[in-house]
């Protein structure tokens, strides 16, 4: 079992997070925020893919402004991207966003972090502050160039300096982000802070590039962060459709134990001793449970004589030969049936398996 | 850095694992071994595509003879993948094998381990000694059950029985892997193993799933282990098509600056300030470099403001806003063009640079 860090709570709208809350999933929309039908429209399919909390980008007046309405609309909780200005970000906080991301050491004058700090305490809004190695300020890049700190290091002290311009007014409804698009880079940063504070951590990747790499890539990331119990909230940058970022996150979480599962599939990689078109098979049955909701682990396997024995932890599975096949529970063969039912025992098994446990009846 | 655990050397063929050697990436052929033509067909496949090791399941004496003219032909060393019958192995090690995966106590009698340890002993040909959760022998299996040890510490007290059953004759060519479904376990038995032998280690998630979630396990879990230094050979193991085993296998290898990585694409999210059509065009330009070789680091941003700043680290990059972009060098704006001209400028770019380092010549 993961152990994880403990952190302080603080919550975006109705979602916890830290402090043993459940490890939420966050994106961000990709839609021109301005049109808040183009917006709202993606935010509810990515909460039907079932992401969490979403960021939506605040370049202008107009678009703290159309925040009001999507705030209004939005089935998930809103924060405010907020790049240097703090005028966008009291207006964000008016429009009624549940959180913002903004570093206070980007703006310009006291006065302006003093503003937004006390009005996002008033609203109890959270704000994350997110460095960026890419965009780390000249002061530190110097002394990473003259080799007076590392990367990790000038990171973890510029994220200090923020965090402390907003504690300086009694904000600590904090959350940080220290990312990289070097991995190595990016886990050692966070291991750093995690000795330095206790406010939750959002972690990421950044720049994790197009869909095949960036989920190379975000997996190892943010898995080997997770894996050492860093982490509270998390997104996956992906440059694709957003709904890819929300799959991965929950798939992540998943596959280290950190989210009920669902459905899980495992097959094997099919090998010189299968006699049946066993990805096809293995795909069919990942798009039959892509709408399964009961956590039930399910096994495709090529071979009838291995398969069984290898696949002992799934509730269910089935195993191919040559014109026959089996279906098993436990390990156990319970019955054998032609290759082309294959699909259909095993739906129907799931079924059985459903009812005896009582989801069926829940559902 | 990553700093690697040290092990032993020993030789697939041409080449080294463990001791330094760069880390391979194996795959297994999905053709069946007897058709020597599709399996010749398929190694050569993914020799194109980078893999360094390929195995063939070996079900019977046929398969076995089919290894003579696969060996002769094959541009990777081939590893032959024996179940249980020790008349295999030696019909392999006939046929020219270079590998054997084998566990020598799933034999059945201990002439015939000494029969299989001498022979591949005379033609120094490595064993891999593979123990997967799914299929521990009974006693361990009843050991856990009764909670006397945990999962890992069954894998890994399993492995070393195996490894003393060769050891007794002398043969200390051996490689090792503790495969299981589940990321925990499988890193925990490595990190166990890790403390227990110095033979080199074949790091895999086993039947990790179709290849979306497949992808994700495997890069976590192999991810994880080769950030703590452990792993000198690696299998992604995909229910797809093998050369994505491979492609994914390589891609984990150089995000961790394990392997020279050819050009790497890094690429922002798209968000609601991105004027352009990000994605096609990141994606246009992920399909230039899949033919590149030159180890450049190009991003695709788009951000005309944010964008170069935050891509500091590549060697060359474009970013786009409304109507016009730029072409940026290690972040320096070196050229404005216009959106529909980003593609081309950037291309002209790589094409000087490879010209200044040298690379084109050496083409």
């Amino acid at each position: 079992m993961i152990e994880r860090r403990k952190t302080r709570r603080i919550n975006i709208g109705k979602v916890p997070i830290g402090d043993g809350a459940p490890i939420s999933v966050q994106s961000m929309t990709k839609t021109d925020t301005r049109d808040v039908g183009a917006t709202i429209a993606q935010i509810r399919r990515l909460a039907e893919a079932g992401c969490d909390i979403i960021r939506c980008a605040v370049p202008d007046d107009k678009a703290a402004g159309a925040l009001r309405y999507i705030c209004a609309e939005s089935p998930l909780p809103v924060i405010a991207d907020i790049h240097f200005s703090y005028k966008l970000a009291l207006l964000s906080l008016e429009s009624g966003v549940q959180g913002l991301r903004l570093n206070p050491g980007n703006l310009d004058k006291p006065e302006e972090i003093r503003s937004v700090a006390l009005a996002a305490l008033e609203k109890r809004v959270p704000i994350r502050i997110g460095v960026n190695a890419g965009s780390l300020s000249k002061g530190w890049r110097d002394k990473v160039h003259a080799g007076e700190c590392t990367t990790p290091e000038a990171m973890v002290e510029s994220a200090m300096g923020h965090i402390r311009l907003l504690e300086e007014h009694g904000f600590d409804l904090i959350k940080l982000a220290l990312k990289a698009s070097d991995i190595l880079t990016t886990v050692e940063a966070y291991r750093l802070m995690s000795g330095r504070c206790d406010y939750p951590f959002h972690v990421g990747i950044t720049e994790a590039g197009t869909s095949r790499s960036g989920i190379i890539k975000s997996s190892i990331g943010i898995g080997t962060l997770l894996l050492e119990g860093l982490g509270d909230t998390i997104r996956v940058s992906l440059t694709t459709d957003p709904s890819e970022e929300v799959y991965t996150g929950i798939r992540i979480l998943q596959v280290l134990g950190l989210r009920e599962a669902g459905p899980e599939l495992i097959s094997c990689p099919t090998c010189g001793r299968v006699e049946i078109d066993l990805m096809s098979l293995a795909e069919r049955v990942e798009r039959y449970l892509s709408t399964e909701k009961t956590p039930i682990k399910v096994a495709v396997m090529g071979c009838v004589v291995n398969g069984p024995g290898e696949a002992r932890e799934a509730d269910v599975g089935i195993a191919g030969g040559k014109n026959q096949g089996v279906v098993f529970r436990k390990g156990q063969i319970v019955r054998r049936v032609a290759e082309k039912d294959l699909f259909n025992a095993l739906v129907q098994e799931i079924e059985r398996i459903k009812m005896e446990r009582g989801y069926l009846t829940r559902l």
